[in-house]
């Protein structure tokens, strides 16, 4: 059986809108999702607040509450019958996070085992035949085959198969055949 | 550079020593590690104090104050020169062990960047050249060898060469020329 990872962060968990929706409230912006294109949102909410989101973001339920991206919970059940699937997150850059990432995983994704997720920070530990990430670097030394999730950062990455949605995910990993 | 992952428990910390101390302090008990032989901690506490004893293995700070294991901190360092070297726990069975191990392994061992912890519960997700490890069960599907670290649990386990100790690792990774 292949076995694939998927990332959390903005892959099936929606953590750039809650980044959003915190620093809106809290500087009285008004960023949208689509305003960013491939600026990171720090040029929007100015380098000189990110110590005041940083404090924010390391509030230990920060996590607790993202949304779900749209399908994900139904195509990784469906992929989870014909692979071994394994989600990972980079938590190590905010360890506060830990639990809330671990309770949200738990709460969202109940088919996917406590074994089976991994919080790391340098992902070509990771020993599987795809990584789903948003992240290009991860992809360098992993070993399998890294499969990017699109977001506003990455739009320009190249050299990668690249999914839009979970439903994209479906047809690449189930309906094409690609294992 | 080949790539070493050592497991936390029992291997670079001295949790059992923990649990025996804690559960002599509970129950009134006057357990050495030296008593164990292969049996389970649990043979001498009582299944039916189970609870009373994990309850406080799930405090938030129990992982934070466990001995060093003796001589780990001397030849992970000495390891890291010639391997890449992470460290690994189990820490999905008790989740609220997340900030406590982290911090224990900023503290101890400085020299291993955050990046290069892993929290996982399968380890069979770790790409790796060699897994240091006292549990036989996380070399079954390990993609790379297995080096068993002896504890009392497992010393009739066989198959798998054995270290007894930190100075053990040292002269088979760095002496022997194992690599």
């Amino acid at each position: 059986m292949k076995r694939i990872v998927t990332d959390m962060d903005d892959v099936i968990a929606d953590t750039l809108a809650k980044y959003i929706r915190v620093s809106n409230a809290e500087l009285g912006l008004h960023i949208r999702k689509s305003d960013l294109g491939e600026r990171d949102l720090w040029h929007f909410v100015g380098r000189e607040n990110f110590p005041r989101i940083r404090a924010i973001v390391e509030q230990v339920d920060f996590f607790g509450d993202l949304d779900v991206m749209p399908d994900a919970q139904d195509v990784l059940l469906k992929l989870s019958a014909k692979y071994e699937v394994f989600i990972s997150s980079s938590a190590m850059e905010v360890p506060s996070s830990f639990m809330a990432k671990f309770r949200w995983l738990e709460r969202h994704f109940p088919f996917v085992p406590p074994s089976h997720l991994v919080f790391c920070g340098d992902k070509s530990i990771l020993n599987a035949d795809y990584l789903i990430d948003d992240r290009e670097r991860h992809f360098k030394s992993f070993r399998g085959e890294g499969i990017l999730f699109s977001a506003p950062h990455n739009m320009n990455v190249t050299g990668y198969r690249r999914v839009n949605n979970w439903r994209e995910v479906e047809a690449l990993l189930l309906e094409k055949g690609a294992d």
